[in-house]
């Protein structure tokens, strides 16, 4: 590849006059820029962006931590990092952090070696360790979190607002006068968490008591525990109206109801969460379910680390909740 | 953060026997090099592999050309390509393709700054245009293209084997006794003519006719074209089979048969492409389709792409056809 030093003996230049005309520095006369020009692009060369971040000590890269390339409502959320980064000039490494984990090396060792300005955390499968808070605590470039909230509170985060979406989707189902009502929980994220905290405030806030056989935590579970929801469902006692942790949970339920005979909505209502668009389109009946805005998210995210980057002394940290819709589907019983 | 000058001074040796310690020279005593590891744990140093890269000429980092996140498909693949790059330690950039063609900026410019050494393509929504073709020729670095072949087949490949697939599928209609079949196209990418290819073939291994009505292409329809699919069984004279370019097309004509009482598989059998789970698990009947292997894909491209990144010389393209099979769903009547 040509060096910024072979199209200055091309040119006839020294090497700090190329790299002058390039930035358009005045002092260059513009035969002299225009010549240099010519040259840069019949010989294809581009300047070398490791150098320029070792002189500025800004790589222009962000990380970003991430699961799978398979699930689409992170996919979303990474074309919102994707847009905003690029217009700021960015670019973005990704190190799958599940890789990492079961490997037991090192994801912010990765991440440093390669002088990312900032860094962008997706939710891995379980709770970060106190050790791994330490060690990103010393990372001294600024971290988002994005989808999850850490104890604490100490890095900036970027989550839907799922308590509020957990109550919403609650009071959807009590408005139609459903009142047996149970919950699908996935304790082991922290949205999981919070959308099983907006059911019980609003069953709360309604005086109703919550049974603990309809309240069943598939936490854990990759695939979202279709037995333990079937399980529920083929008890003598079921609820009439369940409210999901996710979509996922609530097409378990779907499937597992029509495997028993039960009729939805007549004999069981059910809402979901994500408003997965493919799942949307194809239960039968069409499913109810809270919508977030994982585009959103993502530029949000973006935003706060581009800015905390940008800035000369260190910020306290930022979180924003985006708000989230029910969308009312056709799984859930009218009054 | 500490630099490699700093963590001397610390230990009171030069940087380049800080350099050499890392690095595990036999020249250095073993106390010196156990005291600058101590330090460089302590001082949470991380080498620089800019400075690296820059030494080295190799940035043990290669660009990904991308589309969206939201596709299934195209994550299980690079899932495949991250699991092969991590194992070898390299890092990945990734640039979504379709955001910069509509900036008309340009994207090997990007990558080429950041001297990644090699590319993986994956298909943008358009064929590439000759400038284009040229531009990618004196990158310099290897290339390999993804779930895509171009004309001259002068960059390596590793794509689907989709003729076979369109022909098996075919295949299995007309073994259940289907003569009066159609084909849903895509002839935006190389895919989908290759799967057309494949039922052509077929049929004229028959010596069927094939019926221009009945071969709708949906190419270039981001949304996989409902309305012209709908538009074709709304016809008096529909055909009582479709093999289609994906599953997305089949659902579509699947959801279009609800809608006109056309009974599937009595009426209308359906064979789709793909095999995406959800679709599988959540179609009513479940869809027949081909099924691919993507991480399969990834491991391969990444694969060719180390070896050609490894050699000395510029080695003869390479391309893999990876083998499809038949998962019979019940969209397809039986005999």
């Amino acid at each position: 590849m040509v060096s910024m030093k072979d199209i200055g003996r091309i040119c006839g230049v020294s090497e700090a006059t190329v790299s002058k005309a390039l930035r358009n520095n005045p002092k260059i006369k513009a035969a002299t820029r225009q010549r240099i020009q010519e040259v840069v692009r019949q010989y294809n060369y581009h300047p070398n962006a490791l150098v320029e971040s070792i002189q500025t000590g800004r790589s222009k890269m962000i990380g970003v931590a991430y699961n799978n390339f398979t699930d689409g409502f992170a996919g979303a959320i990474m074309d919102g990092i994707m847009e905003r980064m690029d217009e700021a000039g960015y670019e973005t490494l990704i190190i799958r952090w599940d890789m990492i984990v079961a490997k037991g090396a090192q994801l912010l060792s990765r991440f440093s070696q390669r002088r990312v300005d900032g860094l962008l955390l997706f939710p891995s499968a379980k709770l970060p360790t106190p050790e791994y808070v330490k060690e990103l605590r010393a990372f001294q470039n600024p971290v988002v979190l994005i989808d999850q909230i850490w104890p604490g509170n100490e890095f900036s985060s970027v989550v839907s607002d799922n308590v509020q979406g957990g109550a919403m989707a609650t009071e959807h189902l009590l408005d139609r006068g459903i009142r047996k009502l149970g919950f699908i929980r996935y304790s082991s994220v922290s949205s999981g968490e919070e959308r099983w905290q907006g059911f019980q405030k609003a069953m709360r806030k309604h005086g109703l008591p919550m049974k603990e056989s309809w309240c069943v935590d598939v936490g854990g579970h990759s695939d979202y525990g279709y037995e333990l929801i079937r399980d529920m469902l083929a008890a003598p006692d079921r609820p009439e109206g369940l409210v999901c942790f996710n979509d996922y949970c609530a097409l378990h339920a779907m499937n597992a109801a029509r495997e028993f005979g039960i009729r939805i909505p007549e004999e069981l209502s059910l809402a979901g969460f994500g408003n997965v668009e493919l799942i949307a389109a194809m239960s039968h009946p069409r499913l109810t379910s809270v919508n977030q805005f994982p585009r959103e998210i993502g530029r949000k995210a973006a935003e706060i680390l581009l800015t905390a980057t940008a800035a000369e002394d260190e910020a306290a940290p930022t979180h924003v909740r985006i708000p989230v819709e029910l969308v009312a589907g056709d799984s859930v019983r009218t009054v």
